[in-house]
């Protein structure tokens, strides 16, 4: 009976007490047991007690461990894991946490780490050096790898150049599926991973792609140019990643070749770094609708953070201003009439709401591609008709319930008329502004918000106090 | 000199006319002629130049025409088409237009598109039948394809199983690679792409797998065995597809297996999937944080939209009038001092803001699982030293504008102090509401919205007209 009474299980004996603490609980959060034990090991120096902790971790759980460590503790982690440290994990933290981690480095360490990575990696961890540093970093590298590297660094910011991978494998169309497979398990040398191979001609020009699984299920002695798609998937390298993005979500791809304006093959983009990409943008619209800059990350510090979120705040202000100069020019209603005061921050308030529901839907349509000319006149007939039906509804609603509230039918009928209004200038403005600032190459994620909200206040202010003070003869 | 003088470009003769219409514009956006061309074409019933029209077209693109075409010449360009139509397109429609587009067509119509396709996208079409005619379809299928897709059906929605592909290729260990190979070159019905190969023991349980690059890479003698990775990535049939999603964004996989509870392999999963997972989450998360539900798509009616919309619009007016009531309380100090009324919804509109910016920024962190229990304190400290810093800036501003409006240093004092409190509150709101929903299984995103902004409008009322009704001896 004893060994099904007993339900603690026993330790394992084999394995150290650490390996008990798992990185992660079952929600997939990181462990603050396992932080607390990795923090302690930093401080003491232990290498051997961290390296045991960290033994085979991947190179994002690293990433995350690196963002959850005090910042000063971050270096010494690196420091403390020497050569064991993947580079890797670098990439897999917020810019800024990288950025930080970098300045403390010393460029002979990042050079040697950086040697080790693919290309596209190698470019993501350069690009936070500032230029001096990289030219040093750059220095210490093989020739090779530094002018493929430079090449990539030469692209613009965010575009498909700088987030390639410049290791790829290209063959002329007359080798034979045989000799292909030959080369591939004859060379030592190539990339960590690919899922096409691509065919050039001797200047480098692109001319087509192979599939791995097509390769695979062809004969030895095939040629290439035969089961070669001669209109491979590809994007010129000064495309923008967001563009590079869409082709790969629309066409479901996995690896795209990057051209040059020649045509002329110099990389290959993997899905892994699109899925990076579309999080970004994701996350990036996320936090421009909430009036935050797109780059905020957890790991900023109080006075960045006050000072980033300062601006949408002022632009908040000043049509907060706008709409209480509105107030004020119904100032002698207000004095006669006190209600008008208690409700108006309802009317306000509906048709703030209702806008931002109209926006959001525009502006996350807008950034799929959802919405566009084609039928931008159907959703906007759509919005209003949606505007003015909710508007009845809670003209009906309101209206009841102030009627009720201050014992007067006329202030409902008068709150009721208001919101009809407000909730159909919510939905005109929440999609013409959008549209409007999208059409003037002004992304409407970032400004959207504080023109829709003024436009619903000042609407909301004017109407309800407009309309009280024709009626009542204010 | 007239060939330098004449810049249009000469037609090719021996193109037809229709080649030169583009369906998309340099913007990526859907071109307005084409799509009048084929409502045009779908009008007059002309198969041939409908045919003509979509020459070529990826699914994705045909989705895209079905979703701008007019609800009623959707079913009927899939008639047109006939056997020549992709039923993969439908997976690229929103819901609702699947629905009502398959509503019209023919159960028998159905049957045979669905035949042709993928496991994964033929779950899809299914899952978006009614029970009765799902399983009038189900029935006109093979036996072989019946039980494979019914299986994929019979996992909860959303699960990993209903997104895997059931065609894919699993060897036993002791093959060798030139068997491996042999067999794929052999065999006739392989899965359309694939990136491994599995490796499962005779009950079917996984063993390992094999990307098709080390596979290349390997010498016809080596046995799978040698080279197999015997830990590969592999998801739970029953596991939510954001969880799958998630698994594949941390370790940029391209492929998972799919095993039931026993371990067995079911299917495997493909990163195209993925992406489509990753946005439709991303597209719920910021429809959600504006008060939409996740599911509103572009193609809702307008009752569909306004009755989807009432909810959150509601709630916001029961927190209204909350507000309101605060104000009410207040309703003499008014009186006595209008100018109170008309600065009121200044304080109430920063600190929703304010709020807002906060929310965003937990809710998003949330999701990323970037918040949690290990640094909830850290990030919870640093927004309300971010609330209190931008308080105390916006006091001064806010202060100084409303002194000199109303010639009265007072009133700036009061609707400072008063602000203050409103950006401290809204921090603190911003950051614990999110985490408490959380906490109680609540998903942040869809209510933390109307909790926020009614605690921001209830502090700031009150602050405002409380200290000013002491202050000013009201």
């Amino acid at each position: 009976m004893l060994e099904v009474e007993d339900k603690t299980p026993l330790p394992k004996s084999d394995e150290p007490a650490t390996e008990a603490l798992a990185f992660r609980d079952e929600e997939g959060e990181l462990n603050p047991e396992f932080l607390a034990a990795a923090a302690d090991a930093i401080e003491a120096s232990e290498a051997d007690r961290l390296q045991q902790l960290v033994e085979g971790f991947h190179e994002s759980e690293l990433g995350d461990l690196l963002e959850a460590l005090e910042p000063d503790q971050r270096p010494r982690l690196i420091e403390l894991l020497g050569r064991s440290f993947d580079f890797a994990a670098l990439t897999e933290v917020d810019e800024a946490v990288r950025e930080e981690i970098l300045e403390e480095l010393e460029t002979s360490t990042v050079a040697e780490g950086v040697r080790d990575l693919d290309s596209d990696d190698a470019v993501t961890i350069l690009e936070s050096l500032p230029e001096e540093e990289k030219a040093e970093v750059l220095e210490q590298l093989p020739a090779i790898e530094r002018v493929a590297l430079q090449r990539s660094l030469d692209y613009p910011e965010d575009s498909a150049g700088r987030r390639m991978q410049t290791e790829f494998i290209a063959v002329p169309p007359f080798w034979t599926v045989g000799q292909t497979i030959d080369f591939m398990r004859e060379t030592a040398d190539l990339p960590e991973t690919f899922y096409e191979i691509f065919v050039i001609d001797p200047a480098g020009h692109l001319l087509g792609a192979v599939a791995l699984d097509r390769l695979l299920r062809s004969k030895r002695p095939v040629t290439i140019q035969e089961i070669m798609d001669d209109e491979p998937d590809r994007v010129k390298a000064t495309e923008h990643q967001e563009e590079v993005a869409r082709l790969f979500e629309r066409y479901n791809l996995v690896s795209a070749a990057v051209v040059d304006e020649a045509g002329r093959l110099v990389g290959a983009i993997l899905v892994d770094d699109i899925v990076d990409v579309l999080e970004e943008e994701a996350d990036a619209d996320i936090k421009q609708l909430g009036g935050v800059k797109s780059d905020e990350e957890l790991s900023d510090t109080v006075l960045y953070t006050q000072r980033s979120r300062f601006p949408w705040l002022f632009a908040n202000m000043c049509t907060a201003f706008l709409a209480a100069g509105v107030i004020r020019v119904f100032e002698e209603s207000l004095e006669r009439m006190v209600a008008l005061a208690i409700l108006m921050p309802i009317v306000a308030s509906m048709g703030g709401n209702a806008g931002t529901q109209t926006m959001t839907v525009a502006v996350r349509a807008l950034a799929t591609r959802e919405l566009g000319r084609a039928n931008a006149w159907r959703i906007i007939r759509r919005e209003a008709a949606v505007g003015i039906l909710n508007g009845l509804v809670f003209a009906v609603i309101l209206g009841t319930v102030a009627s009720v509230w201050f014992q007067s039918p006329q202030i409902g009928l008068v709150i009721g008329l208001a919101l009809i209004s407000v909730l159909l200038f919510a939905a005109l403005g929440g999609i013409f502004v959008p549209l409007t600032l999208n059409r003037f190459g002004v992304d409407p994620a970032v400004s959207s918000g504080p023109f829709v909200t003024s436009i619903t206040d000042i609407v909301g202010f004017f109407s309800f106090l407009g309309i009280a003070t024709v009626w009542f003869r204010l």
